[in-house]
């Protein structure tokens, strides 16, 4: 079973996964490891994953057999389990918790090669689908209190196997980095009783210089302090605390949006590898929400960075970042694209 | 010029480096780069760095010419520059600030093969002495609220030459990870009245299971919430709020416990790419420190994190990291290393 272990010093929670099972000897042969023979996310090999949570499939099929669109399965390496209780405990002055939780892997689509930014927009909305009936699902286990759905595209940004799949894990605890961005907005909106997100929409639309992409309910653009070259996030224009409050007119914006920045990422850097990030409200149906008006300061969004440079030593021990490309210029490259 | 930016939601701070020069389409093309035919740092080639801070060397040679033991120059492509005052603007909702500050790379041997975990521990001494003379140095600055040391070994840990050399940034402000850091040890001071690190040094004694190596002055180990496999942090077991504290004998037993460490990193796993980064006090010279008790609460040390890992979208998303290897493991594979 994993454990979650805090740092006495900052309070940083790490998540010390030894069912992953990557014993010291693991990391002598530092090659890369080739692709397996039979991928276990294609289409015909269902059984080579863990029986499937949720699937978008042809109604004349079953389960973990062919003839789906999208398949959601537990992660064979989980991080974090669903079973279990929150178990607590003191190891002289250090804090320990146990590992419950859940890991799943959204196997995108059943076509190895189908790579994002070359998929249909319909294939993308079926995916931002999926984020949203599974966030909705996981939210009724009240000890989940956070929700966090991200996608490794390329070994340098994470990925251990290529077809295309995005992940998601629930924490018992709301991570540090989201209680800061959390907690940051509340102070905006105690000071200036408005959103801080919606004032970025606004002040980067009069600005323009950073804007990638834009439709109707949907902005991308290249955030004022980026901490990477071709940092992008992607805002609803209109105020929203939750993933989940999406319309399904604004789902099928957030595909278009998606879909044409992406494509210029790729088109722009050369099918750059990066991260995105799904950064939504925390789970609103735990009782006692430390946020009570959450709904009015917080507003959910992608984060999208490219694995262009290296984090190093200066990053890792200020937390602050050197960004080689402002991100004035990182914009303007992207809008320049001509999309297919 | 450099300019620091302010994300506006969480308060991170962000260098952007226009002088960097990393333009857009530099990015398309991801090769890495071969070795220059000459490598500026060699000896022998100092008229390819910029004129020389500090050297230790022959007193019948002269500057910028061979003979050294060890050089600082300044970057030749500096994220923060000395010349100039700190200004501050506001742009629209957004807030920057000139980008000043130092930025020098130590030359840590004339030798492009002398490796660290290889080095005479004399030469690792040096370089320990060397640190704490920039560090008195840069303090007299008063613009300069914090002086970061760090050393990139190897490509993946974000080095652009394989010269042996670390680097100091010095920054107009206090980072946000530092300031976490100095505020989590003044809480805990506050509440118990006693050092953290020394009660992590006194625990980690009594354990025992995740000590790496000690002599009499210092102790390597990996902590109890490591956040990567093989985490690595050296404490002095004095309590000093400031690396400059050290006396000279602890500086010797620094550089012995640097040396076992880093050799036992180095043979157990291969040779492994790391960063490390010396974590001690802000400047204290400059006036209306914060931190008025530091000295009583904050206590000097290095952190080393070799990449065996890739930081992936759940650890950007969330500052939770996933660590396959439990520092008891990986503290027990080190210390069964046989030094040569």
């Amino acid at each position: 079973m994993s454990e979650l272990r805090k740092d006495p010093i900052i309070g940083r929670w790490v998540i010390v996964a030894t069912e992953r099972g990557k014993r010291p000897t693991d990391f002598i042969s530092t090659k890369l490891k080739g692709e397996t023979v039979s991928c276990p996310l294609c289409e015909g090999n269902e059984n080579m994953t863990p029986p499937e949570i949720y699937s978008s499939r042809s109604q004349d099929t079953l389960a973990n057999s062919p003839g789906w669109k999208i398949r959601v399965v537990p992660n064979k390496f989980p991080a974090l389990r669903i079973e279990g209780t929150v178990d607590r405990e003191g190891l002289g002055m250090f804090d320990k918790m146990s590992g419950i939780g859940a890991h799943e892997v959204v196997i995108e689509t059943p076509s190895h090669d189908d790579i994002l930014h070359n998929r249909s927009v319909s294939g993308i909305i079926t995916l931002l689908e999926t984020y949203q009936k599974r966030i909705n699902d996981l939210q009724k286990d009240q000890r989940l209190k956070y929700i966090m759905i991200f996608k490794n595209e390329g070994e340098r940004a994470g990925a251990s196997l290529s077809h295309p799949h995005s992940q998601i894990i629930a924490t018992p605890i709301v991570p540090k980095r989201v209680r800061e961005e959390v907690d940051g907005s509340l102070e905006y909106y105690g000071y200036k009783m408005r959103c801080v997100f919606c004032d970025i929409i606004r002040e980067e639309k009069r600005f323009g210089s950073r804007l990638v992409y834009e439709n109707a309910s949907f902005i991308s653009l290249c955030p004022f302090a980026s901490r990477f070259p071709f940092e992008i996030w992607l805002l609803p224009k209109r105020h929203m605390s939750g993933y989940t409050q999406m319309t399904q007119q604004e789902t099928i914006e957030l595909g278009d949006c998606l879909s044409m920045t992406m494509k210029r990422l790729a088109i722009a850097l050369g099918e750059p590898q990066y991260n995105w990030m799904l950064h939504t409200e925390p789970n609103t149906l735990v009782p006692r929400n430390p946020w009570p008006d959450i709904q009015e300061h917080y507003h959910w969004h992608f984060e999208i960075i490219p694995k262009l440079t290296r984090v190093a030593g200066f990053e890792w021990g200020t937390g602050f970042y050197i960004n080689p490309t402002p991100p004035e210029e990182a914009a303007a490259f992207l809008r320049e694209v001509d999309v297919y």
